[in-house]
C-alpha cells in the first residue's frame, strides 16, 4: 500500500557499521554509563526495574550527541549522551505509568513491575542524575542545553493533555506540539553534541534544523505507525492514540479528506471503534501523505547539513541516523 | 497532652517581623519569581493549577537559602531560592498524583483540578524550570548541589515505597529515609545560600548539619500530626500514612512499648481501623517520644549554628526559622 523506502539495516547497525572505530567505543561508554545510573542504586530500584532501564532502545539520542561531537568528543560528549538518553528514559517512564502500559519494548514496563508510586519516583530519579551527571563535571552550559528542552518536553506533554479529544485542532498546532514533545530533545542531542566537540557556532543553525526535523519526522511515523499497526510490530493495539484522545495528523488529514470523520466522538471510543477508525483513516490515504510529508522533513533535514562544516563521515554518518528514522517504519 | 512550646507566631512572620529591610525585599522577589514559573506558560497550565502553584506555603527552603546567602546575596539567593522551592513544588505535585489527594493547603490540587496526566507533566515542568533556572545563569556548582539532593529525594521515596507495609523496619531505616527524603533538600537550601553569599568554606558543615537536623525534625514532627490529627487541621484524615503502609517513628516507637502493635497488618486497614491504631499509637505515649526527639534536634540544630562565622542577626534569624518547624506542630 505505501511506498517502500529502499530496505536499510536497523538504524544503530547500519551507523556502527559505517563508522571507524571511535563511535561504537564511545557508544560503549554511553551503555555503561546508563547502566551504572540504572543499576547504582542498590535495592531501591527493584531489579525488574533496573532490567527495563537498561534493556536498550535505540540511543537516537546519544547517536546523535557522539556524532555532532566527532572523534574528539572525549568524555564531555558521552556525559551528554548519556544525560539526554537519560531524559528520554524519565519521559518513557512517567508515559508509561500515565498509559498503564504493560509492555514497552517487549519487556515488562517499570509501571508494571513495580506500580504507579515508584515508577513515578524512578522517572524523577532518571531526570535527576542526568543534570546531577552534567552539573557535576561543572558543565552549565550543557545543564541549560538539556533543562530547557525538557521544559519543552513537559509544555509538549501538557499541550497533547489540553487538546485531548479536540477533534477540531488544526496540522499547524499538532506539528507545534510535535516540536515541543519530540523535536527539542532531538534538536537539544545535536546541539549537546557539537558543544561537547568544541565545533563552531556556525554549524549550530543547521545542526539545531536538523535535529528539530529528524525529531518531528519521527514523531510523525510514529503517529502513523499507531494507526497500522500491527501489534506484534508496534507493541501495542492499534489505535491507542485515538483511545486515549490523543489527535494526530493521520486524524486531522483524514478528516480533511472524508468529511464522514469530521467531529467523531473519541471519547466514546472502544477498541473496536478505535480499529474501525484506523481502518477508516487508512482508507482515506492519510497516511501515505503523512509519510510522504516525514520523509520530505528527513530529506530536508539531511539537505541542510550537506554545506556544514562537518567531515565527510560526520555527514554520512548523520545521513544515516535520519534514514534509521525511516527505517524503522518502511 | 503533650508539651506545648511557648506560643510564637507563624514561622515566616516571626521570621519578617524580626528582620531589618532586605528579607522581607528577597523573599517578595522569589515570590514574583515563582508566580512568574508557574504563571508563565500560558493556557498550556490550566488556571486551576496556575492558582494551586501560586498559592503559597510555608517557604522554609527559600527562606534558609536567603538567610544562608545573607544581605548581599543579591539574585543569586533569589534565583536559588525559586530553585529550591521549585523542587520542592515539584515533588509535592507528584505526591498528590501518587496519593490521588483532592486539597493541599485547603485548595485543590493540581491532580484534582487537572487529572493524572497534567498533574505528573506539571511537576516534570517544574523540575526542569528549576535546573533552567540556574543553569541559565551559568551557575553549575548550584544546580549540582540541587540535583544531588532531588536524587536524594527520590530515593528516599523509592526507599519508603519499598518499605511499604512492613511493620519490622528500624527506627534506623526510618531515619535515614527522612535523611533522603527530607533532611536533604533543607540541608541543599542552606549550602545554595551560603555559595549565593560567597560565604565561607568552613560555615559549611555548620550549616549542612543545621538543615539536615531541622528537615529530620519537620518529617518527625509531620510524622506525629498524621497520627495526632485531626483532618481539620492537617488536611487529612488521621492514619493516611497508615493507610498507605508507610511506617513511619511513632508506629515504631509504639511498637516497642505496646507488644500487641507489633506485626500489625497494615494492608487490611480502613478508615475506621486507621483510627483505632491511630489511638492506641497515642495511648503508648509513642508521640511524646518523637514530639521530644524532634524538639531535641532542633536544639542541636540551633546550638550548632552558635559558634558559626554568622552575624548575630543571621543566627537569630535562622533560630527563629527553627523555632517555625516546631510551632507548626504546637
Amino acid at each position: 500500500m505505501s511506498p517502500r523506502p529502499s530496505a536499510v539495516p536497523p538504524p544503530v547497525t547500519a551507523v556502527l557499521d559505517a563508522a571507524t572505530a571511535w563511535l561504537p567505543g564511545m557508544l560503549g561508554s554511553v551503555e555503561r554509563r546508563l547502566g551504572e545510573v540504572a543499576g547504582g542504586h542498590g535495592p531501591a530500584l527493584d531489579a525488574a526495574a533496573d532490567a527495563t532501564l537498561s534493556a536498550g532502545g535505540k540511543r537516537l539520542r546519544p547517536l546523535l550527541v557522539l556524532l555532532c561531537a566527532g572523534r574528539d568528543g572525549g568524555d564531555s560528549a558521552v556525559r551528554a549522551g548519556t544525560a539526554v538518553e537519560l531524559v528520554h528514559m524519565a519521559t518513557l517512564v512517567h508515559d508509561d505509568v500515565l498509559d498503564d502500559a504493560p509492555l514497552r519494548r517487549g519487556r515488562p514496563t517499570v509501571f508494571a513491575t513495580s506500580g504507579r508510586a515508584r515508577a513515578t519516583s524512578t522517572g524523577d530519579l532518571l531526570f535527576s542524575r542526568a543534570f546531577a551527571l552534567l552539573a557535576d563535571a561543572g558543565d552549565s552550559a550543557q545543564v541549560s542545553l538539556l533543562a530547557e528542552a525538557s521544559v519543552a518536553l513537559a509544555l509538549g506533554e501538557l499541550e497533547q493533555r489540553r487538546d485531548a479529544y479536540d477533534t477540531g485542532v488544526s496540522a499547524e498546532r499538532y506539528l507545534e506540539r510535535c516540536r515541543l514533545k519530540t523535536g527539542r530533545l532531538f534538536e537539544c542531542a545535536c546541539l549537546m553534541g557539537l558543544a561537547a566537540g568544541g565545533g563552531d557556532g556556525a554549524a549550530a543553525v543547521d545542526l539545531r534544523n536538523f535535529g528539530s526535523r529528524i525529531g518531528l519526522a519521527f514523531q510523525l511515523l510514529d503517529d502513523v505507525l499507531d494507526v497500522t499497526g500491527p501489534a506484534e510490530r508496534t507493541g501495542k493495539a492499534r489505535g491507542t492514540d485515538l483511545l486515549d484522545g490523543t489527535v494526530t495528523l493521520p486524524l486531522i488529514v483524514a478528516s480533511d479528506r472524508d468529511p464522514g470523520l469530521r467531529g467523531v466522538d473519541l471519547r466514546g471510543l472502544d477498541p473496536a471503534g478505535a480499529e474501525q477508525l484506523c481502518e477508516r483513516i487508512a482508507a482515506s490515504g492519510a497516511l501515505e501523505e503523512v509519510r510522504s510529508q516525514a520523509l520530505a522533513m528527513v530529506a530536508e533535514a539531511k539537505a541542510g547539513i550537506a554545506g556544514s562544516g562537518f567531515d565527510a563521515e560526520q555527514r554520512d554518518l548523520l545521513g544515516l541516523v535520519a534514514d534509521g528514522v525511516v527505517e524503522r517504519y518502511s
